[in-house]
């Protein structure tokens, strides 16, 4: 039988609940917090709860934002002709790790799900066309997810957007990720690869 | 260039110093945290901290306890004529999933390691000798790790407990994992599980 005390089992269960931390892991990480010592426990609980008292959405884009603006919508060297759509903001953080793109972004907040009830109503959608006007864009790139929902949602706004005066609609390329082997490449992404296939130039 | 507001990045920093928690796993907890909701975000920070607040050490044998005698030391149906001496509490945790002991621990806090100054002073060893003479224990098991340092310390232990009338010091066997492949166990193990081979009954 095993007897852990219970506010370490209600740390493991609390750890249990966070994505990618199973039981083991859960475990690992108390008793890890336990031989770590109160003050840094407490820096970590203190940086969770402050997450949340601290950050707010950025009333532009809607990425987390500290002040009223983030900082890409208040960073004023950004191209502001540009519009990036993505479903959350952790897209948008893993599109500026890729440091490619300078332009502004608009968080939707999901993507369209009639089996989970998301409608446009639910998604941020009045807003990026009220952004797409007042900026006076020329592309919006539309960065849904490579999925159905995410796909369908992307063919939803082109049809909204579509037929603006000077307003180009993109979406990102599909194709094998770099580095891969084409081997353990899924076969779809091996299609829209070769479908996507682009000119070698010198 | 990346711009994580300062709160995210202290949490993304915070998380990454756990074990096992790389920068992309940080990250992805960070979010995950950030889209679960204060309350949520709350409990689990909440249960960081009570951990330490709550737990203390048993004060007999070394185990996480919320009162003065940890849940083992405490339940009146285990065995108190056997001790068997860990290096860490979630090594007890580890045997106690297991099971298969009865008895009593001893926590030792350690191991002997002159590369890190850890002597017998460091380690919980008095206590461990002042309780085989109070309970009149009949078996000492030196559960530290199959390590360099834990073999050491065994052998220290089993020099001071030894010659003691009535008293039998053992080792938990080495040999092959449960389950695994013959093939993929490392020369060392085999090499014990060969030594230690045990007779076949009916």
């Amino acid at each position: 039988m095993l007897q852990y005390a219970e506010p370490i089992r209600e740390l493991i269960e609390q750890l249990e609940t966070l994505p990618g931390i199973g039981p083991k892991s859960a475990q690992r990480l108390a008793f890890f917090l336990l031989a770590a010592g109160p003050e840094r426990a407490e820096r970590i609980a203190q940086a969770i709860t402050d997450v949340h008292q601290r950050i707010r959405r950025c009333s532009e884009c809607g990425n987390f934002a500290v002040d009223e603006l983030c900082p890409i919508c208040a960073d004023t060297d950004r191209d502001r002709s540009v519009i990036c759509v993505v479903a959350e903001a952790k897209d948008l953080m893993a599109l500026e790790r890729a440091g490619e793109y300078q332009g502004l972004y608009h968080v939707l907040d999901g993507v369209l799900s009639p089996i989970d009830d998301v409608g446009p109503d639910e998604l941020r959608v009045d807003d990026l066309l009220r952004r797409v006007e007042e900026l006076g864009v020329s592309e919006v790139i539309l960065a849904t997810p490579p999925t159905v929902e995410g796909d369908a949602t992307a063919e939803y706004l082109r049809g909204l957007l579509g037929g603006r005066r000077g307003l180009t609609v993109t979406r990102p390329a599909l194709g094998l990720p770099v580095g891969a082997d084409l081997d353990y490449a899924d076969q779809l992404t091996v299609a829209r690869a070769m479908r996507g296939r682009t000119e070698m130039t010198d």
